[in-house]
């Protein structure tokens, strides 16, 4: 079955010019939601996509305040026997240390060899742009959408999302629907997409470990007092056995059994483990014996050191025994892995092992659990047969070893499952310096999207998915402006 | 035998006010070696000292460049039958950070309950100057010195001296002395001066651990890449012993035992554990079994992790396997070890450690031996006889936990011993933030440098020490002018 929308992917095709323009637009904004000096530019962000999505279509757009960055939020409802689909994506984007190692600057957005170069270029602004883009091509070519369409694009979600599930609440009546589509997510490679089956969760924590009241000189005290960066290595280095598995006893109580998951699947097209060093750049493997680089990444909880910082730490050396030694750390977690429970096995190692001669503090950042995707769900199958009409190839079913806070919030809020169609690839540096984003995806994603909201409407006429969705405007008449 | 000079001391005791206006004034430049950002602030400070040396009395003063930050030279020579002594300080001074942790800004030089703060109050802006303060004493009221004086003051010392010993040996014949004098050092306690007998030597290094060739995302690469703060972490925790002992395999070999040092000494004035731990302002002792807290911050090596960092440092937390992370760490070294050979022993260490996953490079900041200053010199009786005169009693001699590496290289360039006439405080925060320096032993000091002078003058008389000074003079006429 194969459903186009010859006249929007043609409206498509002949604005993509202008489409790569407008998506340098949103790349530009450093919607940097971890540092507070960057939250006028979140909002500016959050504005201009509002701006955006009214521009393209949609008559209900809001902008709502949370606690922390706003959620842009828009919809276009034409019937209720139509089904509802949220579309999910955020635009804020990591930091951009180390800031020299990008080749161009993180926010200019440079277009070069078919890509574009910026922080967020393809976690997450561009594949978010590419589902605006799709809504645009329909909007312009038949006035109105193929289901209903929820949009809701977070400016969170790369400190935790810490104010979606307070939102979701609130509006929980107004944002019921069918399925939820997430375009955060990687494909196997440039040709070959994939739908993702799982999700890790995740667990952040930062330790700080406190010794004397003030840095010390390290002539005079060195030798009777000790050290907090060294107790800190200490308390780290004990954290993983030698053979690379973590040594915080109990942690590998409730991961689920490999044999179990590896028997229950055929799917052949796992990257390798030569295919994962290429990704990395490195020609190195690391870490749990008796697992590919693919199990241990995605199958297999991990645990990383993700910064580190105490005493001195400018040009040449300083004599001094600081007073203090802080890490951040953060797991992942496989299947039915609970994140309080790691989080009390953490504080109890911690416990255990600190020495009486430091104080430690542990402080949580964020806690999510493993997230599965059930392969029958008729949005799962709208999107398998969408990237058929995009990439010309049916998807492969892939196990992620990333964490996306966001499938459990929608599932166990609006009870809605998720479809993680992603249109990223392993080298497009998310998260690191020279961040991109291929415009050939770009361009197959904005084809993928107008078809995957035809299969929606048609897979839900067969299956009545619809039943939960609802005509009501999510957004008061009154409360329309931004 | 006590030698007043009572003029001179007078003429201290009536214009103390403006010499503590005018330590102020030294005290107030940001003289920062190790910042580049401050180089030309260290040349201010330089000029500034020169200038005040010409106006006190010296009629020959230069300020030297070097390949780093100047030499500030002064000399006042009066005769070839006086003793010559050399006056060592240094006028750079260590980072001020943490700044949040400074009561008042570092170099504003606050003056409050008779102490002044800032940074290099103490270390060693405040005991050099005192040396000043005396001379102008004894130049105002006599006209000349009682010895011969050739001052060194150093911009380098707080970054390992780098280039003190070509200075030195570039003008060993003209800077040739009987003795040095260098004031940076502590007293036991606030009224009870003390002598040091020997000093710690000292091996500073940077190691850098190299994994990834870019920061990886850790949802992606988490668990197949070794992180290179985990691998610095497992490193540094393995060069401790669980009983404080350095475990890094040969490094106690060379290390002088103590029950041989116990059995030499008589000296009851050592600090007690609970003093030192009062003045590290901690409850909580730590470090190698069997030895009291003053050996093993004076007798004893010890190793510090003087600063570690690696991947995300900033606010809340980001998903990244960074792609290298560095530690400082330096060695204090007890009698007999050589430097050379604790780098080669550490080198020796990393390589049996290193784990074939990352790359570890070494990079050495500093070797300096540990030194014994001979307790019957005829410097070190005028020492005791001036303490004698300045505080009205004797000092005691202790073993200093500190590095003074101009020790070392005056002994070997110029072959001369040095007293080390301190009158800091355990408590004066040398190297952390709230340093200051008591104005009281900025008084006592200013009489016992007077003294001094006077008791090598005395003491060479009997002992004939000053065969080796001689009356030409260092700085070529033509080249006087700053």
């Amino acid at each position: 079955m194969t459903v186009r929308d010859t006249a929007a992917s043609r409206y498509a095709i002949k604005n993509l010019p202008r489409f790569v323009t407008e998506l340098r637009q949103v790349v530009i904004f450093p919607s940097i939601s971890s540092q507070p000096g960057h939250a006028a530019d979140v909002l500016r962000c959050a504005r201009w996509l509002a701006s955006h999505l009214k521009k393209i279509g949609f008559r209900q757009v809001r902008v709502f305040p949370t606690k922390g960055h706003p959620v842009v939020y828009a919809q276009a409802l034409d019937s209720s026997s139509l089904p509802t689909v949220v579309v999910y994506g955020h635009y804020d984007v990591q930091p951009v240390d180390p800031l020299r190692e990008w080749t161009s600057p993180p926010f200019v957005a440079v277009v070069r060899d078919g890509k574009i170069y910026g922080r967020g270029a393809s976690d997450d602004k561009g594949q978010l742009f590419l589902h605006l883009k799709a809504f645009e091509s329909c909007f312009a070519t038949r006035r109105r959408l193929p289901v209903n369409v929820k949009c809701i694009f977070e400016g969170e979600e790369e400190i935790g999302s810490t104010n979606l599930p307070a939102f979701l609440r609130q509006h929980a009546r107004s944002l019921k629907a069918d399925a939820a589509v997430v375009s955060d997510t990687r494909m196997l490679s440039i040709n070959q997409p994939a739908l993702i089956r799982s999700l890790r969760g995740g667990a952040g924590f930062e330790i700080t470990v406190r010794g004397p009241k003030h840095d010390l000189h390290s002539g005079t005290f060195g030798g009777a007092v000790h050290n907090p960066i060294q107790a800190l290595c200490e308390i780290l280095a004990r954290m993983h056995n030698p053979d690379g598995s973590i040594a915080i006893p109990g942690f590998y109580d409730q991961v689920r059994e490999l044999s179990r998951i590896r028997h229950e699947e055929l799917e052949p097209f796992v990257p390798s483990d030569r295919e994962i060093l290429h990704d990395a750049e490195t020609e190195v493997p690391w870490g749990e014996a008796g697992f590919s680089l693919y199990e241990r990444t995605t199958l297999r909880p991990a645990l990383t050191i993700n910064g580190i910082s105490g005493g001195y730490q400018g040009p040449l050396i300083k004599a001094v025994i600081p007073s203090s030694a802080t890490a951040k750390l953060s797991f992942r977690l496989a299947a039915d892995q609970n994140p309080k429970h790691v989080e009390w096995l953490l504080e109890r190692f911690i416990n255990q092992v600190k020495p009486p001669t430091v104080q430690v503090e542990l402080k949580t950042f964020s806690l999510t659990p493993p997230a599965a995707i059930d392969l029958e769900h008729p949005a799962m199958r709208a999107a398998a047969l969408a990237y058929q009409d995009g990439f010309g190839v049916s998807p492969v079913y892939l196990h992620s070893g990333g964490t996306i806070p966001v499938v459990n919030t929608l599932q166990s809020i609006l009870g809605i499952p998720t479809v993680l169609m992603g249109f990223a690839l392993s080298s497009d540096n998310m998260h690191a310096p020279n961040e991109k984003f291929e415009l050939r995806n770009f361009r197959r994603g904005i084809h993928t999207c107008i078809s995957f909201l035809h299969h929606m409407r048609s897979v839900a006429r067969t299956t009545r998915v619809a039943a939960g969705a609802q005509n009501r405007p999510a957004v008061p008449e009154g409360e329309r402006e931004l």
